[in-house]
């Protein structure tokens, strides 16, 4: 027997037909004797609706207000799925932020989550009782309903499996598990059974969006096993001892440590050069200063010194960032004296992520051998503990891609 | 000065257009320097579209759960109205009813209010924010949301009108006020300015549906200042001293009483008789307890006793009533051990109402000579303190609601 909290997200709740399938699927789960708890999202399309009319009334609407009418989404799920499950014999109860408690800071919008308590939710799943909670969803200081921010659901999930101890939180999505990188790109990636809270984060925040960044920063910090995997799959239920999904888990956890765990890549990537700056103490906080002042986010950074006295800056920003920098910067041309400012956002980012690459060395150089055996040259390098990232040019991307893949011995069998 | 709860229905809501215009309503009325609370409905459709959710999933749905996914019609239109007043500039706060709190039972679907706090709302309306309070919802002993049935919109803005000791309670709707009779029936209709509580109560139960049975009861109770108007009409303030609407007071407010206020006809009726019954004690409960433990809705009753020991029993019960009536009292033949039963659904009900009935004789003389002019036959006849109903052949109900139209001088000049 093990406790278990089951999120689903808005594509698999999105009509009655795939509530009933939900239900199905969590009546299995008690069937082997486990206690579960659910959590949903609102139905697909919802939440952008109810967006909708709030951007439509009001362009800077009231975070309170935007929270009372975005919230309603995942309440309706909550109470469907509950009748769906006590249609198939399953006892059931939803579970609103403000019933359970579910307290969060006062940031509307994008609240923090506080407490949750769990003794009630535990005491009822005790009593075979299957909690339906309403993701996305708390109850701020001001006794009004708060909204976590987009994707908050995996987080309610995860904070809920911390608050009831449970054994494990499985996050169903329209993905079957985290690959050793995009099946679009590279046929033969590899689904992950086991990948380090770590490399997710890593995955994660260089493009393979499965799950919500703050929802493994959260498992990780309470030690919350969670599992990705597929609510599109086949209805059966998993092997004995093998899961179905990937588990994202503690390094320890993972036995047979590949040192390499994947290759993830961004195209949402734009490179800027100041070039000739005269090179003095200073230089850099007087370029990324006043980026920091328009909130613009700055990723990879390197510098280059001639030997004229002057000094070359790249960085790389988000596409969409670009404008405003270029803005910044030349505004700003006087206290930088810069010789001149180039720009290109016809670039790509690739990284090799593993947890493994802490205790071996050469990956970082098996990387640009790879690489330069296909004559692709490489811009920037920026390198963490347990990732290795080049910015090339955006054209390479897939052949990048399939040859680190194979590099790195990642392809399936 | 005057404090005012201002309640708008389902098609006073039903888009993002007509709550900007109710934004706009409620905006002048603040603009008159009155204290303000709204009571909103859900967008109409949108109930509609929750409920059925909620049947597809569970034919003999859990009403807690029912509940939870129904209330969210209102929470909504509650936020987006309390957005649409904060975009024109005024302060306005959405409220639901575990946060008011309105405390229900726990009769699920059809809860009954027991209190609401009404300190805090009055509060923030004396210090200028409008509470924009979700209808149709309150918080039950179980910590879990209820709802007042179907149409509880108007039971909670009276409610809330009393809670808050409001000078007037403005329910908007989708016609201008409450008429003599049915102005489709009868284009020289007459508004009433003012109507009686009883007449209201009268007049709704046969057939007028402007508002909620029960909220013109808690109104009566309550002593709370019901004014029935139209969302839908010109947009000016109401001329000094005048409303626009029709006023549902106490008679005591009614200064200018007519005899009768109105004419009220159903057709949703259908006649019983049960013929040569022994005349014998115990005979009318016989009929009617069987009947009654059907939940079968008996409404005018009347017995005429022949010369020969057997009595002849007629009484009324809606249409869809009627084929469960038959068959409670075919199986009952053997008890009440009556001769033959008739039965017709081609009737219609037509009622005179009017507080001044009391006082004034004549009333139902007049009725039975108008239509006996006609030529229309009385089939039943009852009455109360306050109205005097028959039951004639369906095809005559036009022909005689115009005719007592004009008997009691309520044809508009």
């Amino acid at each position: 027997m093990a406790r278990i909290v089951m999120k689903f997200g808005g594509t698999s709740v999105a009509d009655l037909d795939r509530i009933r399938s939900v239900a199905a699927r969590v009546k299995r789960q008690v069937a082997l004797g486990d206690e579960v708890a659910v959590v949903v999202s609102a139905m697909s399309g919802v939440t952008n609706q109810l967006v909708g009319y709030c951007q439509s009334l009001s362009a800077l609407h009231d975070a309170r207000e935007y929270d009372t009418v975005v919230s309603t989404g995942e309440q309706v799920t909550s109470g469907l799925v509950a009748l769906a499950l006590q249609a198939i014999g399953v006892e059931a109860r939803s579970w609103q932020g403000w019933q359970i408690p579910l307290l969060t800071d006062d940031a509307h919008g994008k609240a923090r989550i506080r407490s949750i308590e769990g003794a009630t939710l535990v005491a009822r799943m005790q009593a075979g009782q299957v909690p339906v909670v309403a993701g996305f969803q708390g109850l701020g200081p001001d006794h009004r309903v708060t909204t976590l921010g987009r994707g908050g659901s995996d987080t309610s999930a995860v904070a809920l499996a911390a608050a009831v101890r449970a054994d494990r939180c499985d996050i169903y999505t329209d993905v079957d598990g985290v690959y050793t990188t995009d099946p679009r790109i590279v046929s033969r990636a590899r689904k992950l059974d086991r990948i380090a809270y770590e490399e997710m984060l890593e995955l994660a925040s260089v493009g393979a969006k499965v799950l919500q960044t703050r929802s493994v920063e959260l498992a990780m910090k309470e030690r919350v096993r969670v599992q990705v995997l597929s609510s599109f799959g086949d209805d059966a239920p998993p092997e004995e001892g093998r899961l179905p999904g990937t588990l994202v888990v503690d390094e320890d956890e993972i036995v047979e440590q590949e040192i390499v765990a994947g290759i993830a890549y961004s195209r949402d990537e734009a490179k800027i050069t100041v070039r000739r700056v005269p090179d003095r103490p200073g230089v850099a906080a007087a370029v990324f200063g006043p980026l920091a002042d328009a909130h613009v986010n700055v990723d990879m950074i390197v510098q280059s010194t001639g030997a004229d006295g002057t000094t070359d800056m790249t960085f790389t920003t988000g596409k969409s960032d670009l404008a405003r920098a270029i803005q910044v910067l030349e505004a700003a041309r006087g206290v930088i004296q810069y010789g001149e400012m180039l720009t290109d956002a016809d670039v790509a980012k690739i990284s090799v992520v593993g947890v493994g690459m802490r205790s071996h060395t050469g990956v970082a150089n098996t990387m640009f051998r790879t690489l330069s055996d296909r004559s692709i040259n490489i811009q920037v390098i920026s390198t963490s503990e347990i990732k290795v990232s080049v910015l090339i040019a955006a054209e390479y991307t897939e052949l990048a891609v399939r040859a680190l893949h194979s590099a790195y011995r990642l392809d399936v069998a």
